[in-house]
């Protein structure tokens, strides 16, 4: 990947609230293949004291999102146009780690998918699926 | 609805750590309905300074889900299964106001669907529709 | 409806095969707001002797496809770009109904929902809801 | 596999009449993953003269649903809650392959996806995507 599309990346992750909040960082950037892990915060808890699902979805929609903008020009950013997320388990652990991958890019639509880990004891369990569709616009 | 039912939504609702990082409230309760407003907080924006996607998604998930509790025994709980996000317009304006839905009960799964609403000068645009599954769960 | 977007809903409808595979007609058509509606052949059933996932499908998505290209220029046709059913209950009966909606027109994207209805004895019971989008395209 | 499994499924597949309809056959079942590939019939095509959306889904859903059902006890069948479809490309070639996957097996709920191919001059381009949600019923 060249190094005007890492810095992109970044730069629009830095700029992301949203992820500082949740303690999220940008942990692997690749040619449509990008991770980011995020600990359980217990600001970010649902009312068992798991992550909360606002959490898996999240860091899940925004590794989507930059999986699909590692492979768009550079005056481009992306919009989420819809993406459904399965949730197969609590998320319970250490942290959580979201890989977005691209499953076909396309000039008007993106469509996307990323898996969410839940991280315990250097172990990894799939707690979530996600699948959607990321729009390229004018940046 | 009754006052127990009410009060058990309620509770949960408070107990859920990230509804209060989101500045999110219970603005309405009502059998097989539930409102949740929250503002655009600068702690939860994306990277062009609109309410980030997993802002829109939480109160909508959350929504959704009270919505399928208040029609359930006292003695449950309900986790998301899956629920799917069609995102219309940025999240612009004053505060979101998500609304919750239960399509269709069940014992074993209760289909939902949800609205988010901004708010902007006392007029509401339509920015997400969410349509997913809630699964019962012993408390 | 001008009689023009009426007349072209009709003869794309009748260009689908699939449509005349399953015996399903267009019995409704507004601007927004299309009705298809199905016999539960005995060619269109699962293994239960109930209608096929695949049938609902079929006309809920069509539905919702005419639904978005009555809003749309005459030189369009529409494609499905994503869409997800939530199935309620068995199709059966002695037909289905699908009505299309649009919840959001745009340029690039369409938004639509689409319920399924089973009419029995003259009675509709709710059996499956879409959500997804459509994508204007060159006809 | 068993060999009761996988005559379970076959038996369970020849009574889906659909399957029959869309000339539609179950070419490998595996433990957790099922092919079924079917031709584009003239009878199955929308208004382009392309493979339908619903032909397209109905051998995706299936696959998924006996990808599941293969990793369930005998007295088992296996109805769809909720399933979700992106479609990438026309479906155009000489016949489509849909492969059902479990990602994670329950005995509420199973969650699969499905992957499906068009194939022509013995080269797959694939077409669609579907990720969603299984239901174990007593048989």
């Amino acid at each position: 990947m060249d190094n005007e599309t890492a810095d992109r990346i970044r730069e629009s992750f830095e700029a992301q609230a949203m992820m500082h909040t949740l303690g999220a960082q940008l942990t692997q950037v690749a040619d449509g293949a990008v991770e980011i892990t995020a600990p359980i915060l217990p600001t970010a808890t649902q009312q068992q004291g798991f992550g909360h699902a606002g959490l898996t979805f999240s860091i899940g929609d925004s590794a989507a999102g930059y999986a699909a903008l590692s492979l768009l020009p550079l005056d481009c950013e992306v919009v989420t146009a819809e993406i459904k997320i399965n949730l197969l388990a609590p998320a319970v652990g250490d942290a959580l780690v979201a890989r977005g991958h691209v499953i076909k890019p396309g000039r008007r639509l993106v469509v996307v998918s990323s898996d969410v880990h839940a991280l315990k004891d250097g172990a990894e369990t799939l707690i979530a699926v996600l699948q959607g569709t990321m729009v390229p616009v004018p940046r």
